[in-house]
């Protein structure tokens, strides 16, 4: 089937290509954001003050964009490097955490999304029905469980926005509007550590750096924080906890290699 | 023995409920600190832009307030936040990390507990004292060792504020002002990874929004802290140093049942 | 010989003298750095507001400036600091990260150099070649390899800063402009985790803190990243990668011995 293959040369592109990936981001999950984007292969580099970030944002190849703690301050240096990207054609991860939980989020993401030509909205379920104007009952940054409605909403807002949409869950649904797929794989142990929705960006980020398939990237990105998150569990003895599984989980994705990653994946095309 | 049952329950409560806990904290401890509310079975978030601080209070049962790397801005986002949470009946955690080390954050720390109606302050001796006006010489963030006169500093300056005094060290006191524990559980290697102290409050915190008795969820927190301690000490290797106890110790909290805990604590009434 | 009894004895009084060290530094590493600085027997402080920066200060034995995410407001606490660590003799660590990537960090590093006596400057290549004036083609926060005129640059601009310049890489070098050496320690892995180079730099403040002699600090500081790395990268496993690294890492920091430091030390005098 062709897309394992474009999976396959996909992984192997990043690391051969090791692109550079700025991160404007959160300062919960920087750490683990940019160890989980050299462990696959690019490499990260963080900086967020308004006064350089177009200057950094010429030397890389994509842009992650994270609100989990933004502030005006950290959304004027997203605007700032955004369109830096949109100018020079770099690819944009935009992760909208918990933007339906205030006012200051949700305007912000809007704002971002008014202003830039973003390539990737990867969020929960909760945070996508939100950009796409729908009710949602938001609890801070926590996601709720898809529904037999969420490929149409992923397909509908891809389609609005021209970009690819990724829904993430206990089931993803990844669309760019005219195709959309469910991806089955992943741990629940992933819900028990801070950050594999930043983590996972970071690795989207990292993929686009390196490719020009822009779905196939979102697939790719996605797969490998599940897939990981599924090799990390069996690793898990009698008195690990999630402080094991976090060093099982980094370890994973550092050693995922294509076939591994084609191997496990569970698609379907809707 | 009443205590180790309420201490039981509160556990259980903390699991069931799934309290959402609103950190405003350094960024040196950030990502362990959510990590060990998710691994109790609560739920970070981490939010601390004084515009947003207020609408994400109202969605949470819990608040940390730590001042280990506190700025003008950050100390700004407390007080918003503490009187939402005092408005809603929303507990508050206060950390005064090095309250003694700096004129700022002696007066930031004051200007919090005049404008402010705390729920547990949790301190190592120096930080106790250097609230409680007595002469103290800290040196940066670090601790001195318990003394005779411990558990009077701390039965005074509860009733004196109405709030549960934790003091932490090799021993621990508690007291809501009538009722005094003191407990000896924990472990050295607990001084040789940063934060936790840190993580503590967010066991605090994590117990505070799930339970209604204040005294009881301040005595759970930090014990959840020494006994996992003790009980990741066990697993240490003959090459194993601090990033090993890291590990075994966010996984002996993320393994802590109630009997485990009630079975283990070494707890007195004074 | 004689250096490896200065080395020996420098370890040992890191761990008498339990030094404090206060940093500024970037939000990407703050965690693993305050660990370190733990790991080797020091104690870390991380305040970084300007208003109470000059206070910390006082108590503290050295300073680690690191520019990895620097704002203007990071760049002003820095200069405070440095002021004050200059007017009580408290040594100064400089790492200048990223430096050739953008103006805004360029501009900074010059004034912190103007205007401040630095002690110890630790960069890659490609940073320590910007600080010199010499052409150089940074990506990011990457380093190059080290090539025949490196231990020169070194030499030449320890000469002209009155400081000691520190090249990491493969290879290191170390000059103070009389004497200079080259560490050949070390493993890739190093390479391939968030922070090594900033680790590097909180040890090299940790040595500074308890040791007078400027030059063996750094020796000392770089040489226990780079044994502790090669001792580190013996326990890895079939299926461990970069997250279990981390770990055995901060072990062998945290079990380095003066013996092992000074046996596993390759050193050379150019």
């Amino acid at each position: 089937m062709e897309i394992y293959e474009k999976i396959s040369n996909s992984l192997k592109s990043v690391k051969e290509h090791c692109p550079l990936v700025h991160h404007i981001t959160n300062y919960v999950t920087t750490n683990i954001c940019a160890d989980v984007t050299l462990a696959i292969g690019a490499s990260p580099v963080m900086a967020s003050a308004p006064i350089e970030v177009a200057d950094m944002l010429k030397l890389s190849s994509a842009l992650v964009l994270n609100i989990g703690t933004c502030t005006p301050e950290s959304i004027k240096a997203m605007l700032i490097a955004g369109k830096t990207a949109n100018e020079n054609n770099i690819p944009i991860v935009l992760d909208p955490v918990g933007v339906g939980a205030t006012p200051f989020r949700y305007e912000s993401v809007m704002k971002l999304l008014d202003q830039l030509k973003i390539t990737v909205i990867k969020g929960n379920l909760s945070e996508i029905k939100c950009i796409a104007g729908l009710n949602t009952k938001s609890r801070g940054v926590d996601s709720v469980d898809l529904d037999d409605h969420s490929p149409g909403i992923a397909t509908k807002l891809a389609t609005q926005l021209d970009c690819i949409i990724a829904i993430t869950g206990k089931e993803d649904i990844i669309s760019d509007g005219d195709h959309t797929y469910i991806l089955d794989n992943g741990h629940i142990l992933l819900t028990k550590i801070t950050g594999t929705g930043c983590m996972t960006s970071s690795l989207i980020g990292s993929f686009l750096g390196a490719n020009k398939n822009t779905l196939i990237s979102a697939i790719a990105g996605i797969s490998t924080m599940s897939i990981a998150g599924e090799i990390a569990s069996k690793r898990m003895n009698k008195l690990d906890g999630s402080g094991s599984f976090k060093r099982y989980l980094m370890d994973a994705i550092y050693n995922m290699d294509s076939d591994t990653l084609t191997k496990e994946m569970n698609i379907q095309h809707v």
